[in-house]
Parts: C-alpha cells; sequence; structure tokens
C-alpha cells in the first residue's frame, strides 16, 4: 500500500494525469506536480480546480525541479512524502527519476522508454539500453518500477497480455494506433514534436520471424478496417511496445501500425530529407550552434493548444492471433476515444488524454497492491483485468473483437 | 577612367566575378577579394590559378574584413588601392559597402537592393528605403554607383530599355526567370537560401496600371514557350528590378516571373506554412533564440556545391509591348545559359555564373569610363550597348526574337 503522488513533467499528459489524480485522490493521497518551469504546474493546478477535479480536499502543489538531477528529484519526493512518483516528462529525463526513486523507495511509473537527446533508434530491444539495466537492483532493493504504463506503450501491452491470457499459443501481436480525429491546423503533432519525430527519423524494428527485423519508415504500409473509425491508412513503425513484448513473446511476431496521413507524410518527408529533423547540431552561418528538431519543435504548434478545437476519435488496439485447442483464434482488444469528450473533461486532446490516464490506474493499483511488484515491469508481465476495471470507470473502456477485426463486439469483461 | 577592383564577398557568384576579372585583368588591374572569412577568398583565388584565368600578370589577393564596418571597408579600399567595388556580399551590407566607397570616391556596383535582416518586402519601390537616398549625395560627390548590376535586376534592366529604345511607346515589361536546369539534390536554392526565400514570404509587388499591385506567392501563374528551355511554369514574384523600372517607366505595367516546379513549390509551401522561413527569431525549449531561416539555410545545400553536378540550362529575358508608329510591338531579349558550361569554365554553376558576369562587365565600362556614370544609376539609366557588347564576349550574348516569344531570332545586333 503506496501513497502520495508526484507527477515529473507538466505539458498536456501531465495536465491529464493531474486531473485523474485529482479525481482520484480518495485513494492516491497528495498530489504534487514538478517540472522545469513551476509557473507550467501551476497552470494545470488552476485547470483542475476550474474543473472542480479534486474528489477530496487535500495537497495539490506545483514544484520546481531539473528532473535530470536525480538528488533533486529523491529530494523533492522526500519533502512532500510521495510513495509513487509518474513520470510524464520527456524520455530525456526517465533515468534520472528513476535513481531518484531507488534512491528514496518510492514506486516508479512512466509512459515511455528513457531516451538521450543526441541518439535515435538504438540497438534493440530498446528498454536494454536503459531501464532493464537497472531491474536486478530494483529487485533487490524492493522497488515498485512500472515502465511504459500509458496508452501504447502501456494499455497495449495489457491487450496483449489479455488476448495471450485466452490461447494456447500465440503467432502474432499488431498493434494499430489510428487518430481520426482533426485539428484543424497545418500541421502539428499531437505530442511533443521533439519525440514525435524521433520515432520516425530511424529505423523501423519490428519483431518477426524469431529476430529484429529492420525497414525504413513509410516502407511497409498497411489499412486496417477499424471499429468506428473505419478503414484507416497506416505503416509500420518502431515503438517502445515491440522492443518489451518481443522480449517476452518471442515466439509471435511482434509490428507496430501507425496511422500517417497523405498530408503528414508529405511534411514529415520534406523536413526529413531537408535534414529539419535531425537531432544532431547544425552551424548557422553566425556560427550559433543548433538541433534543427528543436526549432522545428519550436514554430509547431505546441500539443496542448490543439485541445479546443479537436474533433473525432482515435482507435488503438491490438489483433492477437494465436491457436486455442489446437484451432487457430483471434482477438482484437480495443479502445476508442473521443477528443472533445476528452477536452470537456480535463481540458486536454484525445491523445494527451488516452496517454495520461493509464499511469494513473497504474498508481491506483500501485496504491491497493495490486501492481506494487517490489521490482521492475513491464505492464504485460503484470495482470491486465484489475488495469482493465479501472480503466474501464476512469475513461477508457476496454473492448473486443473475438474471432479478430469485424468479429462479436463486447465489452472485455462481458 | 578607373582601375583595380575590390570584390566584396566569396559566395559562388564572387567565385564568378574572381574568374571574369582575371579574364580582364589587362582592363580592370588588380583583383583582391574580401569576405568576413578570408580563407574562403584563397580558396577563389586557388581555383583562378588552377584554370590558368589570368590573362596578364598582376595583383590577385585575398583580405579578411567585416563589410557592415564602413570604416573598414575604405580602409581596404584606400589599402589595395581600388577605384572600383564590385559587391556580391550578402544584400545585408549593401549600405555598409556603399558608404565606403562614397567615403573613398570608389565606384560601387552591386547586384541586389540592400536589406535589413529583421525587414522583408517591404514598401514599394524598395531603392528609394535604401540605396536612392544617396543618391544626390553621389551626385554631389561624383561617385559612380551602378545598382542592381547583376542578371535580374541587371540585365533584364538594360533588356528592357534596349527594347524600350526601338519603340514609341512601352505598355508592358514581363521578366521571365527559368532555370531547366537539374542539380540532382532533394532540394536546394540556386543562391543564399536566406535571401532566396526571403524573396518569397511576402507580399508580391507588381506594377500594373499605374499603381502597385500586391499578391500573395504562388497567386499569379503563367506558363511561357521560350526559346531552347520549351513551355516552363512561372509564378509572378516580387524582385527588385520592378522596383526601377516602374519608376522609370511609370506607364508600363512591369511584373517579374519566377520559375517554379511542383516540388519547389510543395517544399516552400512546407517549410513556409510551419514557420520555418520567418526572418523573426523563435525561442526553443531549451531557452535558445534562433531565426528559423537561418537554420533552414544551415542544413540546405550550399548553393556552390550544386555545380559539379547541374546540367542543364536557364532562359532569362524580357518580354516587352508597346507601339511603334502607332502599331503594337514585342521584343523579346534573352540569354540562355548552360550550367555544364559555367562549371568548366569558372567552377560555378549557371545561376552564380549569370549574376556574376555582369558585374565585371559593368566594371570595365566604369574602367572604360563608358559607365563611369559620377552619380548614382540603375542599369536601365545607361546606354545597354557596350554592355551587351562586352556580355556577347565574356559569356552571356544577348539574343531577340523580333514580334515577341517565337518570333525571329537573332543575335541583338544582327
Amino acid at each position: 500500500m503506496k501513497k502520495n503522488v508526484l507527477i515529473i513533467g507538466a505539458g498536456g499528459v501531465a495536465q491529464v494525469v493531474a486531473h485523474k489524480c485529482a479525481q482520484n485522490n480518495d485513494v492516491l493521497g497528495d498530489i504534487n506536480i514538478a517540472s522545469r518551469t513551476a509557473s507550467k504546474g501551476d497552470d494545470i493546478i488552476a485547470s483542475v480546480h476550474e474543473k472542480g477535479a479534486m474528489k477530496v480536499e487535500g495537497v495539490l502543489k506545483g514544484h520546481g525541479v531539473d528532473a535530470t538531477d536525480s538528488a533533486a528529484v529523491a529530494t523533492l519526493i522526500r519533502e512532500t512524502g510521495s510513495e509513487i512518483v509518474i513520470n510524464v516528462g520527456t524520455a530525456f529525463v526517465n533515468m534520472h527519476v528513476l535513481d531518484g526513486c531507488i534512491e528514496t523507495g518510492a514506486a516508479y511509473i512512466d509512459t515511455a522508454i528513457h531516451e538521450e537527446p543526441d541518439k535515435i533508434c538504438e540497438t534493440p530491444p530498446w528498454y536494454a539500453n536503459y531501464e532493464w539495466k537497472k531491474r536486478d537492483l530494483c529487485a533487490e532493493k524492493g522497488i515498485t518500477a512500472i515502465l511504459g504504463a500509458g496508452f501504447d506503450p502501456g494499455v497495449v501491452n495489457a491487450y496483449a497480455r489479455f488476448a495471450i491470457d485466452h490461447m494456447d499459443e500465440v503467432h502474432s501481436i499488431d498493434i494499430v494506433d489510428i487518430n481520426a480525429g482533426s485539428h484543424g491546423k497545418y500541421f502539428a503533432t499531437n505530442f511533443d514534436p521533439e519525440i514525435n519525430f524521433r520515432e520516425f527519423t530511424g529505423t523501423v524494428y519490428s519483431w518477426q520471424e524469431g529476430a529484429w527485423q529492420e525497414n525504413k519508415m513509410f516502407e511497409v504500409g498497411r489499412v486496417w478496417d477499424l471499429p468506428v473509425v473505419g478503414p484507416s491508412q497506416s505503416y509500420m513503425s518502431g515503438h517502445d511496445e515491440v522492443h518489451s513484448l518481443a522480449t517476452n513473446y518471442p515466439e509471435a511476431d511482434v509490428r507496430f501500425w501507425m496511422g500517417f496521413g497523405d498530408h503528414y507524410i508529405n511534411v514529415f518527408t520534406v523536413l526529413q530529407n531537408i535534414g529539419l529533423l535531425s537531432e544532431q547540431p547544425v552551424t548557422t552561418a553566425e556560427g550559433l550552434e543548433v538541433v534543427p528538431l528543436k526549432v522545428v519543435k519550436a514554430c509547431l504548434p505546441d500539443p496542448a493548444s490543439l485541445a479546443p478545437d479537436y474533433t473525432g476519435k482515435t482507435c488503438i488496439g491490438d489483433l492477437v492471433k494465436g491457436t486455442k485447442d489446437g484451432a487457430p483464434v483471434e482477438m482484437f482488444v480495443y479502445n476508442v476515444a473521443d477528443h472533445k469528450e476528452a477536452y470537456l473533461e480535463v481540458g486536454s486532446q484525445g491523445i494527451s488524454y488516452t496517454a495520461g490516464v493509464p499511469p494513473v490506474a497504474a498508481a491506483m493499483l500501485v496504491a491497493s497492491g495490486e501492481w506494487d511488484a517490489k521490482t521492475m515491469k513491464n505492464v504485460e508481465e503484470l495482470d491486465p483485468k484489475p488495469f482493465f476495471t479501472i480503466l474501464d470507470r476512469i475513461g477508457l473502456p476496454t473492448r473486443v473483437q473475438l474471432g479478430g477485426l469485424g468479429g462479436e463486439d463486447k465489452a472485455w469483461n462481458d
């Protein structure tokens, strides 16, 4: 049983996390928000109070912290009495925040793999380059660390586990992420452009036929006919969850498919070919050293600013194929979320919502003890059913289609 | 009679200027090259010697100078004994170099209108915002200043004057600039990307029906069926020469048409819509203030680097319409240049070649006294015939089509 949450980060996802923690502060206790710029946390706190989101009276407070300084993170964990840290800062801070948790005994929850600013798409499995190096230490010290507990990675890992639990053998896991919404801007990314583009500028790793396969971005396309959003163009992409699922289920092909329209691809292609998505610095004629991708980020709309005008739905799910009693079986496990409903509830767009709700559900399971694993876990290594139960209640209900896409459609627990 | 040339700048155009000055150093005397980075001048000097371009033995020397420091420019003019300055540095230095010439009595020749880094497409006529403010001073002090003596502006102003000299009345001047060459890169600009894009990010000014008209870039398109390069898509664009020609020939419509392919327009549109072509600084998440356009420039190929692989031709000319003896007349005056031939001769691509040869022709006319005007002039205010005579000889022959495009085709002096 743990309580009191420290949220690291104050972007669009952190806003959702804060609202959801507030809505469940009877279970979670004190809520503290820490980011480089303390005023961003204050804006989130104002938004929480504006919506009257605090379930019971309690602490909701903002702090300034350099999250790359693990000692400073540890100090803040101690000062705030936090036993659970939800890290939704940039992926560049993960290892530092994790170190702060290991130092203090707090549970650690994040939503993406650690990245170093000057490296992209490193050797698979990506987790092995960073977080998993601390796995033995977490076990030894009894530290609960739940990795990649957003939507994807996160909920989709639980979807895979849930489907696999209904099978004798698993043959393939295809994770499909389609945002069929519209933000009305010429171009925008739905979360931090720097992290978003970095996903697509390197090698696309998939796990197929028992080995890591390499492709280029936009090389392998597929149209999926999904519930609610209909036929959707997607491309095989690199993504965090492929790296843990392939490690845990090496007998299955594991692929990730991200939806892209022609306009996105055109803009991406232009920026990429010119070199503007590079994470390596260039030097201007005036001698200023600057990372092009950071300038593109500065020019693009803040993802949080998209929320008020965002309409339409997302559909994210896993098509899992295997066998049961010797016969082939398929299951599509998925969620459909709505941008406008997300905005009305927590002031954020649907992508932030789907990313921010799950780590709060995970925190509630750590608080209750159900997921307080006292070691490092990826989400597919934990029981998915209590996770789904909370997600159903706090905004991201899980549905399944039996027999694969287009099959009998029902709630996961019907 | 003036002699000894100081070249300001050491980019692709300066390379052509240096080669052409060297080929004509019997007339021009000493050649000195000054740029911010002295080593760039040394590279040009090495290239001149490699091609054996010096017609007679003489001075060819590089210098470092901050061309925005007019006193430093004046000192260098005096130290080198230069009586003619060819300014092919960035357009941001023009007024400072001009001041250095006025200070020392040297003749001034440039190829574009002065620009301030933080302003684009100012109030027309553009020359009135900068150079023309020094016109009275030049006249008073007997300073020869020849403005815009590249190809466009420059040779095309002389083309207009030449055609108009054959008419009683002029009704319209359409300047068409088509580069039908191929550089083999995904995307590149043919001269300084910063200056290139700045031409197209603001209002398109044209002079029509006796007034300045405003359009957006790519709003007005036209296909011209040109000699050698054939039918070519173009768009009405803002350009320097429109501003002097409209002032000197207010009775004529004056328009500038720049050739663009769909790929260029797509890349430009993406960069422009995202804000990456802005000359106004943005601040990155890390707090670094940076001008996006300067970063785009740093990412794009150096225009000089395009030269070795550039193939194909350019066609630049003026379609001038008017009346003669009461009947309508048309004349297309033009030049066709070849990228590969330019590279073989002077190590530069065709766009640099067409821009760099004319100011050397102008310098030779200042040296001979024919264009030593002792005041400030735009090119259409000077006799075009001696200019064409030298251009014919040094690499940019002038041809005409009588009766307009597709009419009888002959050399200008046939």
